[in-house]
């Protein structure tokens, strides 16, 4: 019975998510997380047309639709933000009519080099760092919203994946902080810039410092002692977050709306740390 | 007695500052607040000779030293970090030895289009901002600080000029905002990265709404209706901040250190509001 009453329900409504850097580590958790329903479009976007597959196919098992935009490479902001958004506009122009919500997830992103402090950057590494993990970020936030405004979508979302990074700062850490700072003060203006207009929500969400090849690239490079050697001890003592876990978290988190737009949450705000 | 102690502790220290921006409202009266020791050189930082020439001209009839540093464009973030510490490199070769204090007052940017909402920025508007206000941001804050601590100077200071946009946001202040939360927070890694070098601290400054040039440009473009109306009554009632009072309270905090590196303070932390 319930299931029937869910069964509607999700009838009445396709979902259309975006993610971007489906292929890395949170990207193909989050796919996970979100693939199911038969209502869900799931858009994986990403550079390598095979990794793209083979999240796909990870996929596959699913009710839900995957669909594929590979070449879109934050370095070239523009046709990246276009790549996505033409596929967007054809996801949704084929779907039924009816209700449609619209979910763009921002976790394309970077490690800067943690090797540095930032009297040691370069200037061509502070220009490329920042196109790829701010000004990708913005662009496509600026088309996603003026293609979702022009939709019929009743609700729209963007998510930016974010860090504590974003709001605490830690030495070697100079240019992702400051980008990631950027991208929330980002979500937070277009907020405001919505108050009037619910169907317009934006949320910042740091998912923690998660198992996989990102921790493991941190722990090899990072060159504050201090912080090496708190992130072996978390790796150790298994007191990293699992992927799946915070994919999960963020997923339930849109997908329920309970959250004030513009703001930051951490995974930490949504389940203790592991013990 | 007091005029003699004063003279023997300014012939100690010579004080180096290079103040970028020179030439706009907020510069001047930075410049205006900095120049009167003669144990003070005052490196000019702006694309304009004759504007900055102007600016010099107005500091003449003061003891400190005056330099230029004319052509230096932010959307050519590498040679404009590369002339500034070029200049500052003769500056501090030419100094007759002894106690060294270097400040780098970086008090360059451009107001984004006030009209737009993030959805209406354009890709190419979104990457030549952010290179103008942060990029070039980073690539000064890098070049000075790798300069600066090469030096025997004893005190290194990072102030960057920001604004409450980078900790509150509002609608149409999009580019803006995201920028200004980066350059504080870049400026907190920066403190995080000394914490065990006393010799450098950074600020982060807010000046408050300014009469001049600026604010007359916010009141003409800004999308939002509330704000056009707050500052414009702001501005009739004479309510905007004098730049010749921010900049000394700014410059002052400079001098006596009395902040905690890596901080956001706002004008109105160090005087009431106008009444």
């Amino acid at each position: 019975m319930s299931n029937s009453n869910s069964s509607m329900a999700a009838q009445a409504v396709a979902h259309v998510y975006a993610v971007t850097g489906a292929t890395g580590t949170l990207g193909r958790a989050i796919v996970g997380a979100l693939a199911g329903p038969a209502d869900r479009h799931i858009v994986l976007v990403g550079r390598s047309q095979s990794a793209l597959e083979e999240v796909a196919a990870g996929a596959a098992a699913s009710n839900s639709a995957i669909h594929i935009v590979a070449g879109a490479d934050a370095a070239q902001p523009a046709q990246a933000a276009q790549a996505v958004v033409s596929k967007l506009r054809d996801v949704v122009a084929a779907l039924p009519g009816g209700r449609v919500r619209l979910v763009l997830v921002q976790n394309a992103g970077t490690l800067s080099d943690l090797s540095k402090a930032v009297d040691q950057y370069g200037e061509d590494e502070i220009a490329s760092y920042t196109t790829v993990n701010f000004v990708a970020f913005a662009a496509l936030t600026a088309r996603f919203l003026e293609f979702a405004k022009g939709t019929a979508a009743e609700r729209i979302t963007v998510v930016n994946i974010t860090s504590l990074l974003a709001v605490k700062a830690f030495a070697n850490w100079g240019l992702y902080a400051a980008t990631r700072a950027a991208r929330d003060q980002l979500m937070r203006v277009v907020a405001e810039e919505h108050a009037e207009d619910p169907r317009v929500k934006t949320l910042s969400y740091a998912p923690g410092p998660l198992e996989g090849d990102m921790q493991a690239s941190v722990r090899a490079t990072v060159g504050d002692a201090v912080q090496r050697e708190q992130y072996a001890r978390m790796h150790r003592e298994g007191k990293l977050v699992r992927p799946a876990d915070t994919a999960r978290l963020v997923c339930d988190l849109v997908h329920s709306g309970g959250y004030e737009s513009g703001s930051h949450v951490d995974v930490f705000d949504l389940m203790p740390p592991p013990e």
